[in-house]
């Protein structure tokens, strides 16, 4: 026991991430298949283990490494004159979907890899993890992206200045509506990827039972590590369809980020919406899989 | 028993899809390793089970963002004077073969992750679903293509109006025969894959029997969770390959989404082709898959 | 039994291809983890089984997609005169990576998956399949890319008559030393990842006894799937590094194919290269494998 | 036993590498899940197995074919006139992160995978390898590395030399200190990948006991063959963003062949930088995950 990973001496790490998104361990319980009870508001155990703070911090690092690679992306297309010279628009869109997809891998076992406040927003409406965890996720990502934003600037402050900063606005020729329509299904379709990919294995798993003590659950559990790929690819196509739209946000972090670094009036007068549309669209998705996918209201009361 | 997910007050689930694209979960009498029974073209108890309507909304959802998603990527490349400063034909290519990706990854589990007639017709045709199930899919599929397309146009009318609205035509300069042509071998391409990947540890299971009551067959199916990406590939390839001879249909739903919602007549003369072309090569890659792969007609009756 | 795959009328099927790229099913002498017997020179028997001739027909078919699919991605690419309104050298790069992908997963658990008569010739040196079964794929692989690209020259002959056909030569600038090495070493890359890829878990495996009769190494061998990944990214990487010197070849049926096809005397001049360069490259990859990093000459014979 | 892979004449193969980044086998004691030991500073008896040495040559075989066919990819692309006719800078980051892919993929059983001294500096700051094989290893890459570079200036030495033989320098407008820090966080993405994806399945794997004699831990360990996916990834990401201010080290080995064959001053007067800023990028990696991910020094003795 004594040897064991988290038996650290900051806390006992009785209170794991419920759903991380790309292991989705679920604890011992998971053999019984049951849905599992829904996270508590307030899970006052949780502020006492280190786990929980390594898991803001991993968050944080996450969102920080998330925004420098993408806005240092953006930045080099965007000082470019000849754009075939650049990585294009595609690269950008790599660039962003990509690292959601590595950093969603690396980080999946630690903190549940959400680095997105919308993620966050839409797997606690799902009751997957304490609001205490949430809005601490959110403050630590909001954090992380500022700082990453930040180093980007500092290493050309010009070029970073010159070239719109990374921020999102919505593109001339779009209506304010329509920028928020675009960022409510952006959100809508990674969010309801982060739900539907790592779920994927639970119908499968219900309808295992367990042969001779081997637990089939932990196993499948594992095979989710592939939940990642899926996940990186909705953003990488969200980013395709609507950067010449709204550049993108999909994620408030990331948004907040480039908009308190570049601080110009322009990229703060739509900031609103790349809140509220990616907090609809998660609102939406959770919706969408709580009830019509999981048809959760309509179950028997186990 | 009680607590189990498919238990919903709506219907007893017994009539689940039986080739799920991306998880072939085929039921507890996959110990045997018999060819499974053909699907009964009217299964009347489906009518009354949640999962069947639940699968046929996963359709509508999954095909609304489907084209939601390629046809804005489609309107971002077309509408741009300088194409250098576009995702590129290829970012469309990986628009509409990613979102195959991560939709079937989404929804295997739900209703097979088809998102296309032409892979429902080629299930069908290899007696994996039941016709009445594969009019339900087909008439969602659609559904969904429509609503996509029309948000797309919703955003942006003028935009969506000038720039073909990503309906599909043959392009000059190439013959209806070779448009055809296209669209017959691009779909063979897709279905034959849809078989190949789904089935393609049928082999090897085959040669494992269960040793200790531990169900191998069951472990290995979820491994085919990796089918979704061959599968996702297979449309990029195909668009990376026609987009220039037809814009790429391979998916009559893509091409009547797109055409109903653009609703000119040049939309609508070469239209049939995207029905008649992707259904042939659905059918032929279902007759290679059963007759040449599968042996199915020259097999000992067991 | 009766009801098994592979028990179909035309002959018992006793004589499976001992390396298939992806999926490495050995057969159940694999618990002793010994190095499996090099296959006989002439195996009479295979030429009675029907999945000898079904391999065949695989190798065909994919061959056939293989050379359809590439060579019109070249076409679209060639014909355009603004390249920034086609899928690009990185498009075409992705097409034939991405297609030997699929079709290596799809056709792996049936004839092995090769696609190329290189890599028959490095798995028959490193005496995995017989010479009867080498020489009739190769046969096979060659009929399939012919038709491939008699096809695509079928749609638009003029086209394809006026852009080089996908014949592969050496580009001007480059001796023909330089495009024979770059064959060499672009073929060596790709035979060492089919060697290391469908390699790979042996180490492990080799450390794993079996316990309680759990045939470990049948699961090991599944999760091999994931081998057609790297296998078609060296292909891929490959077509970004020597498009500019040969067109790449590293696949003499794909070479043959579009040679034949296109038949000009400048297509055929160089033609020895793409022979040669890809045979030496699968025959030193062949070499180091076997020796370097299986060090069978110098192992205790068993 | 004489029938196994590694027991080959030249030694006992005792002394396997550690961490391989793509399957971690660990030995057999990994069923306590006890933090390994660190490895020694020198394990003499690793001198003489032949594993070691297989291991070294490995690491030079793919650091040389990363090199060839990278910095074969990048003279295709400078010495194009329009950079719409080559696989542009984009395309040049796939090569760069698709290498690393396969090739991790394919030496991870046999060397561990490192291919970049700042790896294997990380990892033996972390002690999963000996300071005798960290220094090999180094040796083998760099050497490696010169190789390949050197083969690309062989094909075409005027090409080569004209085009700034793929020779890392701190871009214009960017200051020395940016080029720097530019290094050393794309570096901490790289090993911090490395590790993080390499030790995904830690926690997982800690909260299984093993069952009825079942080694479940080594199951897991083959699951994580997909380590190699987001750690090529990184690598794809980090040059997407980096391209375009120093050309993307992240390599000390890398860097070092293309300077020593392109040998000119102003290759030579930034080259420090391509060692000092991995190395520290390395060292920070190894410290966040050491200290707050597995919090090695808060742990309790075992």
């Amino acid at each position: 026991m004594e040897g064991k990973e988290e038996d650290v001496r900051l806390g006992a790490n009785k209170y794991s991430e419920r759903q991380p998104i790309g292991t989705a361990a679920q604890g011992t319980d998971d053999k019984d298949y049951k849905e599992p009870p829904p996270a508590p508001l307030f899970e006052p155990g949780e502020l006492k283990s280190w786990s929980f703070y390594r898991a803001g911090i991993a968050e944080f690092m996450a969102t920080f490494l998330f925004l420098y690679i993408s806005i240092l992306t953006v930045m080099g297309y965007s000082k470019s004159q000849s754009k075939c010279s650049t990585v294009g628009i595609q690269g950008i869109a790599w660039s962003f979907g990509g690292m959601i997809f590595v950093l969603v891998y690396c980080t999946a076992g630690i903190s549940g890899g959400h680095i997105n406040p919308a993620v966050t927003l839409g797997l606690f409406l799902a009751r997957k993890l304490s609001l205490t965890r949430a809005v601490f996720y959110i403050v630590m990502q909001c954090l992380g992206a500022i700082c990453g934003a930040g180093v980007v600037k500092g290493f050309q402050q010009a070029l970073y200045m010159g070239n719109g900063g990374g921020a999102n606005t919505v593109a001339s020729g779009y209506t304010k509506g329509s920028g928020l329509g675009a960022e409510i299904i952006g959100t809508f379709v990674l969010v309801y990827t982060v739900f539907s990919a790592t779920d994927a294995k639970r119908n499968a798993r219900d309808s295992h039972v367990p042969i001779r003590g081997f637990d089939m659950g932990s196993l499948l559990d594992e095979l989710q590590i592939l939940a990642p790929l899926p996940i990186g690819f909705a953003v990488f196509l969200v980013h395709l369809a609507t950067i010449p739209i709204t550049g993108t946000g999909i994620n408030p972090a990331r948004s907040l980020g480039a908009a308190i670094i570049f601080n110009r009036k322009d990229a703060w007068s739509d900031h609103w919406i790349f809140w509220v549309g990616p907090f609809i669209g998660a609102l939406l998705a959770a919706i969408y899989h709580q009830v019509v996918i999981r048809a959760i209201p309509f179950k028997n009361r186990s």
